[in-house]
């Protein structure tokens, strides 16, 4: 039995499958990534997601258990979390455990191709180059203060920014005003200029109080206004940052998809109004595919861990088939 | 005896004077905003400058102590501030103290007039409209995370980025990747891509490692090469943000001077080889005034504050005795 597991910061997704490609469980975890929620919770939410997948699968097996995880996941993995993660999964009937990239988790999740780009735009923002099937450049990926050009907390900010210039009349009047107030809990109806600099002072009191990052949270309110001219301002230099990311990722020789992840870029951007597509400046007949999480990349690369060779046949099939446990959990 | 004292949030001034203008001493302390210094640190910091002031000046005097002392600062006053302060000073024989704006301060070192603007780019940007020896309206000040366009903040956390995206090859090649790994104390000479990777690393922990409003030490960089296209970019973004700061300040029933202070507006871009008189777009015949702190407008105030009017002359003079007795020290 294989097991492909979408080791995410927020939550961890762990699928149970054959070597044909026929996934038997489906499971879910909370963030697996040991840098932000720590080794031991990390090792506790991918073990959990995958004694989910496997709960169904193994009820009617009689085989001995010899699976091989393997693991998609961003940062650094040190010694510790190895280690952990061994012992625990040994318990789970894992024998070997294989660690892969977040990136090609990703990028395998939207094509069985060796060559592409992977361009995700969640919280924070990246690109990257797969050539052969290994990660050849990544470019961005440098965190909130000092990257991450178009991602959610890049839109969050600025939409923090303007409502805080709109209420201290330097800026222009938008109508994320009204949307941000209600999502920080502050009254709806600042008429006055007394209520106006109210309103200013509790918002800039309420978002100074969170961690920084938590500004991605404002995010989909610019997707909800995207006729505000202010809010659509905001959409087009996200759509062009996040170009500028990919394209410094580009080389001429690298053809291949473009796989899009991250919801700000898959349910916001590319569902959106601003001409994402166009601004990306892709060569001609380029293949732009929205993927919404790494986790059929992970089965893709589990598959390949194990000697098959996949292609445009076996991955349509496990795309289906995740797509069916994830439904009928 | 009359005591002005600017408290600001990395050092504070005070100078002795009588009603006549004349100044008998000067003393410095450490930060006396009780919000950032905390109330007992500030109080000693105001207290230590007000005593260091009276040094000399008490040293011949027979009369029995009866000072006012103005004090010129920005932010919140909490009654646990105020009296811990009044009694502290009492102790240095003041038997009133006067709480002022930071913002009078500045916009008194510059003139005398009653109206006018103050516009001010430190680490964080703030601007003001004065009517009447009054703070009418403030624009800014929101701080590093929502506000502060053109402050030191704001150009140093672009000079930051534009070199890790340079290391990163996505953005231009810069003058300001060196300025800043030495900045930094990191190897120089990230000559092979390895050594990029090297560098863009050890930067991006450095930088996270430290307060984010750190990034405003960086700012000064930009001053020292602006022919680089990357950092004269920068510094023209910063003067047409500050520029818009005071745009929404202004009010065509007010005119008078446009008194700026701190370092980034005052030794960095007016300074400078950007033309930021012509970008702030003022009235023809507008003065624009630098000045150093706001030690000389406490002063003003202070005078005023005893009932003393305040013209050209007397202000000439408070400028001349200020300036004295800070190079006697």
């Amino acid at each position: 039995m294989l097991l492909a597991v979408d080791a995410g910061g927020t939550s961890t997704r762990a699928v149970a499958l054959d070597t044909a490609g026929a996934a038997s469980g489906y499971g879910r975890g909370s963030g697996g990534n040991p840098t932000s929620a720590g080794v031991e919770r990390a090792v506790s939410a991918i073990g959990g997601a995958i004694s989910a997948a496997l709960g169904s699968a193994t009820a009617g097996s009689a085989d001995p258990p010899g699976h091989v995880a393997l693991i998609a996941m961003a940062g650094v993995r040190s010694a510790e979390f190895r280690e952990l993660l061994t012992s625990t999964l040994a318990g789970l009937g894992v024998q070997r455990v294989v660690l892969s990239s977040d990136l090609l988790g990703i990028f395998g999740s939207g094509t069985y191709r060796p060559d592409g780009y992977v361009l995700v735009a969640g919280t924070g923002s990246i690109a990257a180059r797969i050539a052969g099937d290994r990660v050849e450049r990544i470019v961005g990926g440098n965190g909130w203060l000092l990257g991450d050009d178009g991602s959610g907390f890049w839109v969050g900010q600025r939409v923090a920014r303007a409502v805080v210039a709109a209420l201290d009349d330097a800026g222009p009047v938008t109508a994320l005003t009204e949307l941000v107030l209600a999502a920080v809990g502050l009254p709806l109806t600042p008429g006055s200029a007394g209520g106006r600099a109210r309103a200013l002072s509790g918002l800039v009191a309420r978002l100074y109080a969170q961690r920084p990052v938590q500004l991605a949270e404002l995010a989909p309110l610019a997707f909800a206004v995207p006729d505000d001219p202010v809010a659509r301002d905001i959409l087009e230099q996200a759509a062009d940052a996040l170009a500028a990311l990919l394209a410094a990722a580009r080389v001429p020789e690298v053809g291949g998809p473009v796989v899009a992840g991250g919801s700000v870029l898959v349910h916001g951007l590319l569902a959106g109004p601003v001409e994402v597509r166009e601004r990306l400046g892709l060569p001609a007949g380029t293949e732009v595919v929205p993927v919404a999480d790494g986790v059929v990349g992970a089965a893709v690369l589990a598959l390949r861990e194990a000697g098959v060779t996949v292609g445009a046949e076996l991955f349509e099939r496990v795309q289906q088939e995740v797509a069916r446990v994830r439904l009928s959990r």
